[in-house]
């Protein structure tokens, strides 16, 4: 099996960049003090990390290289996590970035059953960009969730998803609000003229595991098209678990997914990789111009890695979010192309022409982008 | 029910703190334009987070106190996460330090089985601070780490756990490594003359979710001591869900646990708060004065929450460790006290006098300091 490859951002004047990628390659797999790997060469030789390349890139700003045995990994994602980022993710400026994995590896996880391909299928759209909303607030009637979402549907938005605060601790309640806007959006794609291709809805999956895995099962019987998902808030693992027998669409949401620069891990690593890697067909992310400070480069990376080829999986839909207005919509357009969904939540709800009008004033402006 | 009570530093100017705890308070719950609360009294009052209180602590260093709903954390800990955290994580500068939960929410969680009275019965100790080690490095001879493990014991070590790097792929080898590591310490420990109160051993839980479950349930059957599981690797909810019927002791390990300052969710209420909730009895974080940079008031804040009494729940032991040596044993000693876990690792297994008389030797140094 090939080694594991993975790039790391480090923030760190260029004279002490060669100690800390030496801290940074001990620390991540056998974590002694030097004068045991001294004595130690096997060790050293088949399990601490090793530097392939280490180069500035800025002042203050260095690239390194490392690679592993691939043995290290096993021990499914949690130990990948470890062997990755571990305890190095409590040095500050330490920035894991990208990583190749053995296709062996790869193999251990589903990736997206959907899609981009998948998606566009479900609804109809060949290559323009997606229209989508959050369904909301929590504390809104359901009469008056179940109105919102039959207008975005008559106004012919191609996804709705709950928004990740929608969250109902009893389950019936649960069962009856999801039903309830599953009617109400076949309902709206009805009127729309859309019934061959209804309003997707994706559905929260909000609460403990054993709930959750009760709520995933209640939405493949039921037939609801997929499930919003946050796995900072289920965990990584405990989200690839949930997932691993599920045909549904899956979006993933990025609640505690952290500050979108400087933390231990990337957010185009985090979006684009590892929820790929459990399942993400959609990838929601905090866009560039929003509510969140997170800088356009990193935004166009998270687009570019929700995309890339990676074994026989499909790419999966970058879904840049967080304050999107329609002000936003060509901004989005020229920096995320026709492979995108577009989100706008809160923007959409406040349109002075209503939910419906205001969808389809949302879907002419983005088709007008991809005609 | 009470009202849940969140304390927050903010890395804001005091001119814009006002609209950042807004901010806050309407990103954890409601996540809508300002337009839509305006004409929905009911959800400001019932739904939308409570600035409590909001003071300048020092330049550009604010705290806010907000409360919430205690039905909005109905969906247990992935939702309560959600609520304290959630959204804002991705807002740098937003720190969650401290919350007061309500009894009843409390009681949803096990908390500590066994904390540090429990550890204390076990190890034959009244007052004064466990000797602790780690089994460790990965790549070496079962026999290797056999006599690392026994040597520990016969010196009178108190309790030693599998490095966190200590990982097999195989449930085999898994088991045959554990249940020899487990003879060895009997063996060391009866040498010690301490048959009656041998050294605790906590063996590592790390791999997906299902293999963890499966481990876990033959540390039960063996009899093994207890566990050593990093929440940070298989997320909180998985961990709260894996440990849910346990009655081994649990000690909680860092890794994954991001930047010790400036994350969003402070270390203290991390080990301190959060791993107490799903159950460690013993929670390590990595302390001042070692491989990591974290400061003297943030370790203390982290012990300080381990021990805070909190419904009926014992206190949980804190282990200051992440490269602690023998020259640190009396600042350990001044800072954190008696109710405390030394945990020292590389150094022990680099003394020049072996690893057995080193043991005695760490043993004798922490005695002296508590007689």
């Amino acid at each position: 099996m090939a080694r594991i490859e993975a790039l790391y951002r480090l923030r760190v004047a260029a004279a002490e960049a060669r100690a800390l990628a030496r801290a940074i390659a001990v620390e991540l797999t056998v974590e002694v003090p030097e004068a045991i790997l001294a004595r130690s060469p096997a060790i050293e030789r088949d399990i601490v990390a090793r530097i392939e390349d280490l180069r500035e890139v800025a002042p203050g700003r260095q690239e390194l290289h490392l690679s592993f045995s691939p043995e290290l990994a096993a021990g499914g994602l949690p130990q990948l996590l470890n062997l990755l980022s571990g305890n190095a993710s409590m040095l500050p400026g330490v920035e894991l970035v990208d990583a190749e994995l053995p296709a062996e590896l790869i193999a251990q996880f589903p990736g997206p059953r959907h899609g981009i391909p998948g998606i566009r299928r479900r609804a109809g759209a060949r290559a323009r960009p997606l229209v989508a909303t959050a369904l909301k607030p929590r504390g809104a009637t359901l009469e008056a969730l179940a109105a919102t979402a039959e207008s975005f549907a008559r106004g012919g938005g191609d996804l709705i998803k709950d928004d990740h605060n929608l969250v109902e601790g009893s389950f019936d309640r649960y069962a009856e609000r999801v039903l309830r806007i599953r009617d109400a959006i076949l309902h709206g794609s009805g009127a729309a003229g859309r019934a061959s291709h209804p309003t997707i809805y994706l559905a929260l999956l909000a609460g403990p595991l054993p709930e959750v895995e009760r709520r995933l099962r209640f939405l493949e019987r039921e037939g609801i098209d997929g499930a919003l998902v946050a796995p900072g808030l289920l965990g990584l693992e405990g989200t690839r678990a949930l997932l691993a027998g599920t045909d549904r669409i899956v979006m993933t949401h990025p609640s505690l997914s952290g500050p979108p620069a400087g933390g231990p891990i990337a957010p185009s690593f985090l979006h684009g990789v590892l929820h790929r890697l459990l399942g993400a067909d959609a990838a929601v992310f905090v866009n560039h111009g929003g509510r969140f400070p997170i800088s356009r480069e990193e935004c166009l990376a998270i687009a570019e890695q929700c995309r890339r080829p990676r074994d026989a999986w499909p790419a999966t839909f970058p879904v840049p979010a967080g304050g999107m207005r329609f002000d936003r919509i060509d901004a989005m357009a020229d920096d995320f192309g026709g492979d995108t969904i577009f989100l706008i939540g809160g923007d959409l709800l406040v349109r002075e022409e209503g939910i419906e009008a205001g969808t389809r004033a949302f879907v002419e402006r983005v088709s007008a982008r991809f005609p």
